[in-house]
């Protein structure tokens, strides 16, 4: 990719559409430190310039003058990635959304809302219950991402297991093409059969086909009534085993994470809270049970019983105040910073048939002791979304950054033999790049660079991520 | 479009390939006249040869002969489409799927079920309730359509209103691409964040980018107890009215129809069925609720019994028993045919946020008045789409050919100034084709003409349709 760099000119124009305010300098070391990192790992990448448009005409003479220039662009939510997705691997433009933050409308007749990308995933959903209505996508770091970051990994978080993620509530999407034209990709209705579907391209795409500026996502009415229950196991791969269980006895449940010991007692150690459980128990399910009816939960919580009786387990906890059931989340919410503060570590985004979890399971462990490392694992077991976190610990820097790599293909290989694929819900990004291979053939590829080109001939959006 | 004609080298090579018994020319008449039409009107296109592969392997062996010779291809499932995308308007070979017609496998253990195309919808919606699944989609056709021409069209029926259309419960695709190469699009996760979603891309292109030779479906437990209901009213617009407050109401029917008085009329004339309507109702909803419990479902009916107290309703008719249910069922399946059978007609498949259907109704009424068409409306009104049968009765030919498109415009402006567009089901395919413009706009429809370009670049498949 031949891309050029930023001109005092260039700058100066880029002041001209965003205002000198919304503008800033690598000079302002200050100010540029949090557009220079996500949350994945330690990386860090420096862009020439951040700019903090207010709406799609100023993205799009911002993207007409990128493409002239050749000027690379990333697009930038709250910068809460895993994936490395944010970072501005070649420099150029940092174009920051956190400006077009406004909830146009919320449409009670239809069911609908329509918002802007840079809107807080929680301060959305908090305001759709006022009017009685459900945006179900919850992404861990939902007190603080956004909802564009969202759509463009396609996110997803524990009620993704009955509600489908992201992209299941997304009906038409206002995008900003790399060469600057604005465009709808589809209709605001719940069945469209009118052309090729550009709205879920563009959704779980990483920022590297448009910019996503404004979003109508439908909504659905707000389940009143839930019951959470804490499920401790005394085998790993029994916890694993019991998801697949549920579901065929029939039930859906609203949440059904899965979560290893040391993820439990490095996440308590981290809040400062008791560590509930005996010392015999290896693994937890936490599950969630929601509708309107305390009765009918309460039957299908004897069904989920009956299940869990086939397994070896501890004392079930069954969370029904409110405190009990937001301590339980702000656990399983808060285990992916309780493993980070703990250790140098990377995250995989590993995803299976839920049935797979424990041969997935063991596969890791196994592949572990071969190369040395250590995981905690933790994540959406419903959906055989297992979350691995590979903890430094006392590996060699040596060993961590040549002989890891080849660990995580074996994790990777084994997901993909399982008919599963090496991202859930994080995206590729950046750091999973070196690993695409394993998931997608060359034909897929070449089609995929193909749309890429075709969306964006210069390259500019987004380069060095997924391909 | 320059395409070549087939020349008899060409057969001799397509009977080398899936069997002489396998391949069917327009000499033979009777074996010939079933893949000349499908359900869309009155049209016909003979094409130069049949064949009926039996595998991928066949499928891409034709696709090399036809990239190389420039051979139109038109994929053909049932040819139940309403929308002319199975006919070979430009010759060439048609390619029938129906001998890819088996049910690979249920995945219990994962609610998954791998399929070929051909397979009859519901042939597999009852091989997966033999086993406690659930396949939701349920186009009125399901009795004779196959899944692969569903995917096409992404086709709904009444139960996407709460479940979803076809595109919902598709994980990954095998499709052969038009020049040749086979791939998948995904994987077989419920999650994916690997790359840009093919699988969605796929789905709706109404065979344009690729011909589908496997499908893996995700199922659901299958909801064990419903209660129909039938309620009549006095005034069309307040049947549509009724139809968005139920959900915001909190309540999601498994199914929400809207029927006219005539459409009702006319198809219980055709099945030999008394009316069930007093003299001055317009029309009824239909109105299912589907769970797990008798009593809930009651509980549901009786709010939804209250928002139908704030309108002019007549006698609710509550359907509990099984024949009560399936005479409705078969009634509302069988408006199409009916219409159909009654007079020479266009079907239009409107769609709009639900809220706005009593203001589509009325329009389609007053433009109908105007340009002298009569109309017979019905459909999936929980999902605000509208079929408009609109019946040639005593209309001129003239008329009907020269000024009834003007009148069609009208309505598909109106559709797309209320957030909503030109068909929610069954695709653009030929008749819709000239429309395609009031839907989309050119940057979308470039896009996407770059997209078939980039899997088709010859413009083989299925050639003439969309755009």
């Amino acid at each position: 990719m031949n891309f050029n760099k930023i001109t005092p000119d260039l700058v100066e124009a880029f002041a001209a559409i965003v205002g000198p305010e919304h503008l800033v300098l690598p000079a302002d070391q200050e100010g540029m430190v949090r557009y220079t990192h996500d949350e994945t790992e330690d990386l860090r990448y420096l862009p020439e310039v951040v700019l903090r448009p207010k709406n799609a005409e100023e993205i799009s003479r911002i993207m007409r003058l990128c493409h002239e220039n050749a000027i690379p662009v990333t697009p930038r939510g709250a910068g809460t990635g895993l994936s490395g997705g944010a970072l501005a691997v070649h420099g150029g433009v940092v174009l920051s959304m956190e400006r077009l933050n406004a909830i146009i409308s919320i449409d009670e007749r239809n069911l609908q809302a329509t918002v802007e990308p840079g809107v807080i995933t929680q301060v959305f959903q908090e305001a759709v219950i006022s009017r009685g209505l459900f945006y179900p996508p919850d992404p861990s770091s939902r007190g603080s991402c956004q909802l564009g970051g969202n759509l463009s990994e396609s996110s997803g978080g524990p009620r993704a297991v009955k509600y489908g993620v992201t992209k299941d509530y997304v009906l038409n999407l206002e995008v900003v093409l790399p060469t600057g034209e604005i465009t709808w990709t589809g209709a605001n209705v719940l069945k469209n059969a009118t052309g090729y579907n550009l709205t879920q391209l563009m959704v779980g795409s990483e920022g590297t086909l448009g910019i996503i500026t404004k979003i109508v996502f439908r909504l659905i009415p707000y389940p009143t009534q839930n019951l959470v229950l804490l499920v401790p196991f005394r085998k790993e791969e029994e916890a694993a085993a019991a998801v697949s269980k549920i579901f065929t006895a029939g039930i859906v449940p609203s949440a059904l994470e899965f979560m290893e010991r040391e993820a439990i007692e490095w996440t308590c150690r981290y809040l400062g809270l008791e560590v509930p459980m005996a010392a015999d128990e290896r693994a937890h399910l936490l599950i969630e049970l929601d509708g309107n009816d305390m009765d009918l939960l309460y039957k299908d919580a004897e069904r989920v019983y009956e299940v869990l009786e086939t397994f070896d387990v501890g004392d079930i906890l069954v969370a029904d105040t409110k405190k009990q059931k937001e301590d339980l989340w702000r656990l399983r919410r808060s285990v992916g910073h309780a493993v980070k503060s703990n250790s140098v570590y990377k995250e995989e985004d590993t995803v299976v048939p839920r049935a797979e979890l424990p041969v997935l399971l063991r596969g890791v462990k196994e592949i572990g002791e071969r190369y040395k490392f250590k995981s905690v694992c933790y994540g959406h077991a419903g959906d055989g979304n297992l979350h691995i976190n590979i903890v430094k610990g006392d590996m060699s820097d040596d060993d961590w950054q040549n002989k890891l790599p080849e660990g995580i293909k074996e994790i990777f290989r084994l997901c993909v033999s399982l008919g599963g694929t090496i991202s859930g819900e994080h995206g590729i990004g950046l750091v999973q790049r070196p690993y695409i291979g394993i998931a997608l053939s060359n034909v897929q590829l070449r089609l995929m660079q193909g749309i890429k080109q075709l969306f964006d001939p210069k390259g500019i959006l987004n380069p060095g991520k997924i391909f």
